[in-house]
């Protein structure tokens, strides 16, 4: 038996989300179908996490055992030709037995994206949140510096999701704009169910009322989701590293 | 009679290209049947220059004439509206009545992007030509820098539309590199038929073939299309910017 370690990427739009389930493809199912075809194996694949319907990933790691040993090169160009358009294989690794690809992680970067433009266009349909009137990277930069180091985020977490506690440890968050691209990076161990969407929606409906950048730290203080604001869609969301130690590149890889 | 230019943006993937045509979708058709719904007159439209099937615009200029006063935002919002997600205004000028997109142009600019990396991505799909082995901007570089100038560029355009007379002058070829991307960028007054993806092409056959750069004098010197490579897909190519004297900002405008 050997583990093998993929770095995966998939535009989100088509799919209900990571997570096998009853309704809907996922792109679990899509994965382990691939990989069943390469391998005649009977296959379970686990994620770093799970991404919500809509979310992409341009860089997910994921783990499982086969029984035959299957060239790391012969894995990405065999899963590749097999895998919808909207999924591919960037890279595989040949993990030791003890490598998780959710608990070996030490850090994870999402980035969410906003367009950010009177008017839509066709190249960030689905790829960005579309903001329509005056908003500046500088006022999220000012909001986000509020929520960096570990706290409870209960107020950032969908109702629903809050019963294994609430509290993590934001290691960083970057803004950063280009024409009319808002880009903001979040460097954390572990994220709370919507947490990002629910604190860049937050952030902007903060702007729209004109609040004081500091008001956020009264919706954290108030541990209460009611106080926070909207969940922002789902499409400007991306996952893009996942950390690991010792690093992925450490073992054996196709490229 | 008012004239008005608009700053539009598509993704080409759909649609048989720019002009009207007997066969297939094409961008002009849409655009004046929009325009056609939203001012209820009959409309012709003129580009700054027609783009092939499967080429995309981040800023292609049209312009037309109207009998009624339209406001610039109204009209943006309007065609927005109107159009399908693959075509989208991003601005609306008043112009005045001696402005022509295509005849008043003083240059173009184009940008020819390619996805280097062994394994496919869902994000490049038909956004970039996809090469799957090393190939370095370098070498592009290098290769591009030989074309700078006023020169015949027979070689270098398709044999049916070599009747109008070959010689252009590229002011500036750029070639940038970041992560997997490399970008060529192409400025111009003009460009033959087909000539940036037959430049484009003929690169990376050079490198395949360990060419000199230098090699691509001769192809050049030989003003014989049979002497360049092949024409590299339309879906890299991008019509990026259209410079105009005075420029398109010097007139009233909807954003």
């Amino acid at each position: 038996m050997s583990r093998y370690a993929l770095l995966v990427q998939y535009d989100g739009t088509p799919f209900n989300g990571w997570q096998l389930q009853d309704r809907g493809r996922t792109i679990q199912e899509e994965f382990e179908k691939a990989l069943g075809i390469l391998s005649r194996e009977n296959v379970r694949i686990h994620a770093s996490g799970r991404t919500d319907a809509g979310v992409h990933a341009l860089g997910q790691v994921i783990h499982f055992d086969l029984q035959k040993d299957i060239p790391l090169v012969k894995l990405c160009l065999g899963m590749n030709g097999i895998l919808p358009s909207e999924l591919s294989v960037k890279n595989a690794y040949r993990v030791n037995d003890d490598f998780h690809a959710r608990f070996s992680a030490v850090q994870r970067e999402y980035i969410y994206f906003i367009y950010k433009y009177p008017l839509r266009t066709p190249f960030m349909k689905k790829k960005a949140m579309w903001i329509n009137f005056p908003f500046e990277a500088d006022y999220i930069r000012k909001v986000t510096s509020h929520l960096v180091g570990e706290m409870d985020f209960k107020s950032f977490c969908k109702k629903i999701s809050q019963h294994n506690g609430t509290v993590r440890k934001i290691d960083s968050i970057d803004v950063t704009e280009q024409d009319e691209l808002i880009k903001i990076r979040f460097r954390a161990n572990g994220f709370l169910h919507n947490m990002i969407r629910i604190i860049v929606g937050t952030t902007v409906q903060m702007y729209r009322e004109n609040r004081d950048p500091s008001y956020i730290l009264e919706i954290l203080n108030e541990k209460n989701r009611d106080m926070s604001g909207f969940t922002a869609p789902p499409y400007g969301l991306y996952l893009n590293k996942i950390i690991y130690e010792p690093p992925l590149n450490f073992y054996e890889s196709a490229f």
